[in-house]
């Protein structure tokens, strides 16, 4: 189905279009609509330091319907203090205008640079040229998924389309993310910028859907990280506009509509690792039967954060000491005398000892889009899986001017 | 004091010799003595994986009295299981044979490659060569000082001389550490690759210079990080030789005492940070008046560690943001709406609000070997400061290339 898209869904309409906040002249405010009053479920940023957009929506999502999300690119508005509040309001006041519903139906996201007042003439102009822009074609899901780009090179976007009964639903998401990635979002109310907006035509409640995202969340958008910097702004929302009848209601569907919705923000993550400033491959690091599933995910993290085991990565080197110790640094139980690595399947280390390898061989097969990390501890059913990429010269050039 | 230096303290020989395990040729075998059995104390890596030698060394230093080290560089003999062990042993039984003294009484240190096993012909010659090298002067400091080092640029030494009623006391230490900087060290029983080794000539009990050295450590080499990968092999050892014959056994004198070991760990620890892989400055990141000097530690060490903001102190680019942001993602209390950030003594941030300041100006500022960010909490008394590096191009050469 090479065609589904973020407004294969039915019942959404889209805009991206050029306010001028970013510097490139490219598109920079988004509207995303749902024609009728939509079930939604939003995670965001655990960070201490809370962008206004993420105050904002926490309180507009709590009671579980949306009609809009409203977004601008090139600034965060974050520690821009009670403006910073007003400005995220009336960002949401000119969307339910153009759109005519309530501002409390409408989440705001922004991303960029910290600590900068939003231009509100610019994006005054373009909420309202969003408004009139709305379409349900691809094209307007293109627009939109571009709109939401900061250091991104890349459009991040998954779709599927699955059954439940004889009954076809409709689920799809576009997301940014590049730098400064690191999220541990959670539900509201407990408390990444990667911003990811899901649309499915599926009939479910606000309840189910919260509680399905968050599942969902902590084994995508919660598992990969570029730099470990978890942003102000990161918000992951899922908006359903029940237009395709289908309830979510029995175990099976339910099932059903998980997996789609694991499946659509696994491939958004993905990307998100894939697009990681300056990145030029995918490492996954996959732990195994460590002590719990948050031993594992403790491990992986470890790993998957180590500039050491990034730069080995990014140079094609099976320098596995840095993994291993890596491991042993994190804040969970390992044995490294009980323990396996493998390196593109190739056995390195195990039980303590160094298992010999053709380095040339495994160094040749490290040049790849893809690598796979596995760590087997042998202390327990717990596993984890986590993504990231390799610390390239690039990923230095792009943070060292950013600001000024 | 410029001649002071490692054996500047009575009691001491040293020497560093050309064994032919770093590739490059340099001096890799260092052998430190002490005339007398030594009062002795070390701090460890807290890592799960521990190297060969740290194994060893926590056994031998365990009743407080060493005679000698034993270092080689170019190998970290870690993760090499029971032979790695076999190894260090005979590491010891060798310098102790050099020395005339026990095996037990020695503590061997290695740094470099890890998973690979010591060329053991190499180190045997070496440990004889360094035993019959053995000097008091200052030419054989430097070369003990150079035989530990491996991707460092620089030698490292502090050395101070202090009085305890009219009498002179004298305290110095060498250390190395470039990469796979992020110690934190603990007294062995609780359970960092940088090496220190410290030498005094008071006369002071294994327990209380065990305390000391675990308080210095603390507020030194722990507060270093250059990419937060704690080492398999990281230890700090102190051995005073009490040849000045005086006792550190007053309030008065343990206090002078603990002031010169704190400076001279201090001193080797931010020369660690300035010769950090790629650094081209040190930051110094101060958290004031924060909830508990641990959360201080906590927010310090979150800023210290991000590569965003080590890349902006690379570009000179005074992007707060990701300052503010990456205090917020530490685990501990933190109030944007309360906190004040200062660049180079320069207001940035206060009250949950953006301070105007000339962008120009400051990046400027930016541009120095030394680097200021203090963060003002105001939610307590709790303070902490950390040192790190900015993280250059140079970074990613030096370690995507290290192995193969």
């Amino acid at each position: 189905m090479p065609d589904l898209h973020l407004l294969s869904p039915h019942g959404f309409r889209a805009a991206g279009i050029r306010a001028g906040i970013k510097l490139s002249g490219k598109p920079d405010v988004g509207l995303l609509v749902c024609d009728t009053l939509a079930s939604a479920a939003a995670v965001f940023t655990t960070n201490k330091v809370i962008a206004a957009p993420v105050k904002v929506g926490r309180e507009h999502v709590a009671a579980g319907r949306l009609r809009a999300v409203v977004v601008n690119a090139g600034n965060a508005n974050a520690c821009t203090g009670a403006r910073g509040e007003r400005d995220a309001k009336r960002m949401c006041a000119l969307a339910a205008h153009a759109v005519g519903c309530e501002p409390k139906h409408v989440l705001p996201s922004s991303t960029g640079i910290i600590g900068h007042h939003l231009p509100m003439e610019k994006l005054e102009r373009g909420i309202v040229d969003a408004g009139r822009s709305l379409g349900r074609d691809q094209e307007h899901a293109l627009l939109f998924a571009d709109s939401i780009l900061t250091t991104d090179l890349t459009r991040k976007a998954a779709a599927t389309e699955f059954r439940i009964g004889r009954q076809n639903v409709r689920l799809a998401g576009v997301c940014k993310g590049s730098g400064m990635i690191g999220p541990r979002m959670a539900l509201p109310g407990k408390h990444a910028t990667m911003l990811a907006y899901l649309t499915t035509d599926a009939l479910i409640t606000p309840a189910l859907l919260r509680r399905l995202l968050a599942e969902a969340a902590s084994g995508s958008f919660n598992a990969v990280t570029v730099d470990d910097h978890m942003s102000t702004n990161d918000t992951a929302v899922v908006l359903a506009s029940g237009s395709s009848g289908v309830k979510i209601d029995s175990t099976r569907a339910r099932g059903a509509f998980a997996v789609a919705l694991n499946e659509v923000c696994r491939s958004l993550a993905h990307q998100i690792a894939a697009d990681g400033e300056g990145a030029t491959k995918v490492v996954t690091i996959a732990v195994k039967s460590a002590a719990s599933d948050d031993a594992a995910r403790r491990i992986a993290r470890a790993i998957a954060n180590s500039p050491l085991v990034k730069c080995a990565m990014h140079g094609n080197d099976p320098n596995w000491g840095r993994i291993v110790s890596a491991a042993g640094l994190a804040e969970a139980p390992f044995d490294p005398d009980r323990c396996i690595l493998t390196l593109q399947g190739t056995v390195v280390f195990r039980n303590g000892q160094p298992v010999a390898f053709d380095a040339e061989k495994l160094s040749a097969e490290l040049r790849a889009k893809e690598v796979r990390v596995e760590l087997t501890c042998r202390l327990g059913k717990g596993a984890a899986t986590c993504w990231t990429c390799d610390l390239s010269k690039e990923y230095v050039t792009i943070n060292a001017d950013y600001h000024t």
